[in-house]
């Protein structure tokens, strides 16, 4: 809710007019993500004339409004604005900028462009930048930010809020402040509020929190997450190996990480390589690339699948009914074991479940497996005969009468369902176990196996109850 | 990295030997969610010495500590310790807890137990929980602190720090301040850092944000944890539908609550109801439950694709090697409809699809299923003749020869990619047309769909072929 309502095209037309004090006004006084978003869908319009006019606008409005706007931009749109703009333009929305931000949208730009963006900064931006891009992507350091409060445990109170009217311009929060020894080893943490409500002659080191929590730096954002959720964290220190304090990461970055690490999941389990950037954002010929290994892997191993039926063509055309119950078992187990992988992967994922929990988890789904495999397995029974029996369907003869046939399908049934619920259960935890994904071993790959093992299992009981009979 | 190394066993040791002065040292020394942890741990293997141990700690240590490790503990603990607690004891706990966190957990109570402690509760701390009851489930409003700090724009600087050492010792966050008018309608937000580089005599109305974010208090979870990211929030101002502030999120609370969204969309997605709690804390027959009523749906429609291929057991009986291709087919058509359906209801989730970008969603999908299904069918044709040539199959008559039937697969195989990312891009976006959510029409229902068609249109396509030849 703003008191005034913000209007894109207003905004749009000023810039066209290159009207400076309606722009600026704007700028000032409206939320600039929404203005961001308006530049983003314009430039998808009338591209050339908005570059030149956006040129403009970065020279007149204040660094301290245009690079928060930058910032949001779409990549592309900052490509261009970067081959465009000034040394000294691209200096001011640099410094502008807090670290992890400027290295997030620099490691999306082409080298000619990432020079330039490098050779703009300032020797000490440059420093900082440089630092950050040398940690592996998605490492704690590659989203930290160095820009925070550092303080000494032997600072009184009135000294700390000192250091921080100093320090804490620069700061992406000040809510949050560290306190480090003389070999900058970080040794407590403590909130603003704990100042304002300190008496001004108490130390530092008095009030400070020791019982803190750290990352370091080449521990992998996953981790990050994982700790702001355990912990309910607003602000999470990050430190080498030998405890020297190097950055801070705020709850705000981390939400990010959350719905990238979810969507990853997501993706992978849906044999999708992660897309890495937004759908919309992706082009076609990397769409095909990032699904079309995955296909062919899982086109050739249900090559297998089809092979075992080849191997009882003999039967099926003995018994041609057993071929229309295919479909449906298949799918049955695709769809119980993918219901049990696709909760213990999220349980890994969340850290809800541990490797040591495996044996309780195949416990809990193998009675799943009883009830629901015992409830659809009867239910099935009935269908089958009331099917035969509506003229639906025509199994049966004198030899191998309908309820023998109904009673071998549901009996397959039961059992694909328990195994389906086994290897759905299995295959995440010894992934993991392996250090591998355990999305990887999720829906389609597990389809696979558990298809081969239900026909397998369906022709074997058919054999052995149509030759015994 | 603690400075000192917490000790689970020791703790509980001191518990057990009422060792106050051991336990009260740890309470104040230690991280208080992972002391919360080692009694969850504990309570599920000795339970009733426990419990009346926890009952002493609950008496001897302050409140201040015991009030967060209580809101840490598992929900059969807290009952159990509710139900033997004093009134008193309720009371300070109470007194000690944000009112967000007092209804997340009352909410789980059993109604006697609620009531005890509503009566344990001061009378405003009794309003207070009784107000955020009565919001909606998974509604702003149910989810929101009302402890905040809250100024008038005519407050001085100075003025406005003395109001927040006065009113902010009860806030869930002072970094985060609310400016409101006469009527409470909020006019501004600012963050403490703006009054600690201020003047002491500027006005807050001067130095506050008037280019907010907030939310109406019936607004659903997901648009608050939408705002959160869009806005790289740390705090958002809750307001009634005439704007009047009546509470405040905070980006730790929204953690957790975009981590629950992802968890229920990926168990829709995978066909199971949603839990609603972890994993390991569900019962058997309660994950029975949430499954066994989308796979008799599924099962149900599997049946008619089933009745396809009985319905071509002539055709079967003349060309028994079709069966053998069968599962291929559908595993495939299954795989690909799945990689798109997931990344559209995952895009749609996150909002970086809209469902005015169907067009264009269609156009990329069509893309893909170009080259995807190109090189699959190109593959899937020699692979086929490979495998005759090996003698693994053996396919093909005078009358039909091996390049024919490889050929037929392969384009059946061809349309099916096409067909399944057609449906896979459709079915979310109409979901969403439709108001219903998108997830539900994600996997399994699509596999069903894709199935039958791609078997139709395979029988189809051998009909056709054969009867010309």
């Amino acid at each position: 809710m703003e008191l005034q309502t913000y209007e894109p095209k207003a905004l749009l037309q000023a810039i066209a007019a290159k009207d400076v004090k309606a722009i600026r006004h704007d700028f000032e006084e409206y939320n600039l993500v929404d203005i961001a978003e308006t530049l983003n869908e314009a430039i998808l319009e009338e591209e050339t004339t908005l570059i030149t006019d956006l040129i403009f606008v970065f020279k007149t409005v204040p660094p301290s409004y245009t690079a928060e706007v930058f910032s949001y931009l779409d990549d592309d749109l900052k490509e261009k604005l970067i081959a465009l703009l000034t040394s000294e333009q691209i200096s001011s929305i640099l410094e502008n900028l807090y670290s992890d931000d400027i290295v997030d949208f620099l490691e999306e730009m082409p080298s000619n462009l990432m020079k330039k963006i490098l050779q703009a900064a300032t020797k000490e931006t440059r420093s900082e930048i440089n630092h950050l891009l040398d940690y592996k992507a998605n490492s704690a350091g590659s989203i930290m930010t160095t820009e925070f409060v550092e303080l000494k445990a032997r600072d009184t109170v009135k000294g700390a809020m000192e250091k921080i009217r100093k320090q804490g311009k620069e700061a992406e929060t000040i809510s949050y402040l560290f306190v480090v020894d003389a070999q900058r080893i970080l040794v407590g943490t403590l909130r603003l509020r704990d100042l304002i409500f300190a008496q001004e002659d108490a130390s530092v080191g008095d009030i400070m929190e020791t019982d803190f929590v750290s990352i370091y730096t080449h521990d992998d954002q996953e981790e990050v997450a994982k700790k702001f959720k355990r912990y309910d964290l607003n602000a999470l220190p990050v430190t080498t190996q030998d405890d020297r304090l190097v950055g801070i990461i705020t709850a705000d970055d981390i939400i990010d990480v959350i719905d990238q690490e979810a969507t990853e999941d997501i993706q992978i389990m849906a044999a999708v390589a992660p897309l890495g950037d937004e759908y919309m954002k992706t082009s076609v010929l990397s769409l095909a690339k990032k699904r079309v290994i995955w296909l062919f892997v899982l086109m050739f191993s249900a090559t297998f699948t089809g092979l075992i039926i080849g191997s009882y063509e003999g039967l099926m055309q003995h018994l041609p009914v057993l071929a229309m119950f295919i479909p449906m078992l298949m799918d049955t187990g695709g769809n119980a074991g993918g219901q049990t992988s696709t909760l213990v992967i999220r349980g890994l994922a969340l850290g809800e479940i541990e490797i040591h929990d495996y044996w309780q988890v195949l416990r809990k789904e193998i009675g799943v497996a009883l009830i629901a495999g015992g409830a659809l397995g009867v239910f099935d029974f009935l269908w089958i005969l009331v099917q035969n029996e509506l003229g639906l369907i025509s199994i049966g003869s004198s030899a191998n009468p309908p309820y023998l046939i109904a009673g071998m399908v549901a009996i397959t049934l039961f059992v694909t369902v328990f195994l389906a619920k086994t290897v759905g259960s299995t295959l995440p935890i010894v992934a993991k176990r392996l250090q591998l994904d355990p999305a990887l071993m999720a829906g389609p790959l597990m389809t696979t196996i558990v298809d081969a093992l239900s026909l397998m299992l369906y022709f074997f009981i058919a054999t052995q109850i149509f030759h015994l009979v």
